[in-house]
């Protein structure tokens, strides 16, 4: 292990950095695929050469600094080890990987950034002080903590990453007068709809857009998972042949609050869905901050929202999101069914502004990214 | 006068756009204070020297051509004028600059593009090549033509370019509720829509927009001409004390479907006003093709449509526009007075597109440039 004066602590500082951002590109490999575990990636280095990398490749596969070690040959004895997140020190689907830095005799490990988790926070750094390793933490903080966003709101928060995603005209409609809004967004837009889903646990719609539009909430187009398939219900009345059921793409889970109709209830689960009772908010609706405790107790990290109007609105209303995601198509329709319904704003002062909202092109659309509400 | 063989064509075709380029540059300079006269500007070269250059500055005033020539010293025999629009052979508000350029013994004209008006189209470059002059025309002749794409739309359609301009939240209100719009969109995107105004012959509002907001129409903010103040009325409800009226800051035009309440219309006539009686449409609303054409026997070569709702979607269903300029701001207000409304569209495939579609970033709105309607 190199030994640095302080004159070279600026010189130190540059190099973990580097190797840091290595370790944040090897992180990215796994977007789509481990969640709700965090992107990690770790690079093993001697003086100046990385002698090994890896990363989190699959939901309950091996962790990157597993892999990292796995890679390298010989002896790793006071070799360096960069991680963007910190080590797990416990036995979870996978043994800790502290144990695994310690036998191989890792002489310094840089962190970016520690567990989100307040219960295993910074326990995994300070074993491995305690058995002395050279710890450092908090390199590229930053973008460590932006690149596992969903995983840091989900651990810190206790509920699911929550985005909402419609696709409208200039004029705000997301279907015009005869309700088939087939297509209103260009193929790009569409493509990227799908790896949107891909990188949800799940995406939920109303089920009047299951009626309306039947949609099968699945990913393709793109490589990816598919996600959770969720359906929010007032009535039960969720065709039992519709696309959204197919029970061979996996989980389907219908939300509605309780006392359903008992024969729905059955006539669903024997289509295979899983049925869930939820609360009642006092205007009568799904009470969305119970709804989202329950999909965090499942272990689902972040939803994708996709619609309709009345549960998009319900979410916005209820500042239940972190991030819209708007496909905006070039077109006018003039009347249709809108995206967006009343908000309760009477005055400009009063509209539902966000924390950051950053336009881009995407094909002939333009795709708004909406940050949170402004708080 | 540089004589170049056939090997240097492709030098000479460099060398001319580069005077034309420059040419160009000079016209815009007049942008906002010639019309209805279009943008021109001149350059005077001897060999590979500049010297005299010259641009039209405002409606009445000298023409590029003479500027350029006034500004060079000594004797121009032989020299070479490069301008972007074909010198005028005749007497409007000043002499023709054929005469000019022929006294002052010029030896090439360079012309970007003719002039667009059929009556004397190519009339100027042919005088110029009688009297022996060596004339080049068709230089940069898109560049040409789009940098006074107002006045050629005016010379060949003979109606005004109407550009519509609205500004609204993410989901199409220009108003919320309350009806009170103050201020939907960002400063700088208001700073613009001064510059438009500018840039426009005429502003065009509704009586309700008068009733409503009580717009004063003129250019604040930004240099610049006011435009003529149009208002569109079916019922000659414009109060008389609005701020539209006030008649120091130049023309106000009122027009009526015929007849009108004559009360009505002294009232406004003695307030200052313009009063036009025009056309209905088969649906009683105002005929546009008419009062377009109205405008244009008025020398008025560009129109701002600004709103409301009614106005503008009378000149999106009729397809009477050339430029949409619509501004948005990353808010929602779920309900409220919307820009656009029925355009009779009932399916996707019958939406309003347009030939091309431009977002860019104005502060933290963006702003929509849209073509004409995709024929």
């Amino acid at each position: 292990m190199r030994k640095l004066s302080t004159k070279n602590l600026q010189g130190e500082e540059q190099r973990d950095e580097h190797f840091m951002r290595l370790a944040l590109r090897l992180a990215k490999k796994g977007k789509g695929w481990v969640s709700p575990n965090p992107m990690v990636g770790a690079v093993l280095v001697r003086g100046e050469r990385v002698i090994g990398q890896g990363y989190h490749g699959v939901f309950g596969g091996p962790h990157a600094e597993v892999e990292a070690l796995r890679s390298a040959s010989g002896s790793l004895r006071d070799s360096e080890l960069f991680v963007n997140l910190e080590p797990c020190c416990h036995y979870g689907k996978t043994p800790p990987c502290t144990k695994a830095i310690l036998e191989a005799g890792i002489g310094r490990v840089v962190i970016g950034t520690l567990d989100p988790n307040p219960l295993v926070r910074g326990k995994g750094a300070q074993e491995l002080r305690e058995a002395g390793v050279s710890v450092k933490v908090g390199v590229l903080e930053e973008e460590c903590r932006d690149l596992n966003r969903v995983f840091f709101h989900f651990m810190e928060s206790g509920r699911p990453w929550v985005t909402l995603k419609w696709a409208q005209s200039l004029d705000g409609y997301i279907a015009p007068k005869s309700g088939r809004s087939r297509w209103i967004s260009s193929e790009q837009s569409r493509k990227l709809a799908h790896s949107l889903r891909a990188e949800h646990d799940a995406v939920l719609v109303g089920a009047g857009t299951v009626r309306n539009d039947d949609p099968r909430l699945t990913v393709r187009h793109v490589k990816g998972r598919d996600p959770v398939r969720i359906v929010l219900t007032q009535s039960l009345q969720v065709p039992v042949e519709a696309r959204v059921m197919d029970p061979s793409r996996g989980r389907v889970l219908i939300f509605y609050p309780e006392p359903g109709d008992e024969e729905r209830v059955s006539a669903l689960e024997m289509a295979g869905a899983q049925l869930r009772g939820c609360k009642r908010d006092p205007q009568g609706g799904v009470d969305l901050d119970s709804l989202l405790g329950d999909l965090a107790s499942m272990g689902i990290s972040s939803v994708l929202v996709e619609g309709g109007a009345r549960v998009l609105t319900s979410f916005l209303k209820a500042r239940q999101f972190q991030r819209v995601v708007c496909f905006v198509a070039p077109i006018l329709l003039g009347e249709g069914k809108r995206a967006v319904e009343d908000l309760g704003v009477e005055e400009v002062s009063q509209a539902l502004r966000f924390s950051s909202a950053r336009p881009r092109r995407v094909g002939t659309d333009l795709l708004w990214e909406l940050e949170g509400p402004e708080s």
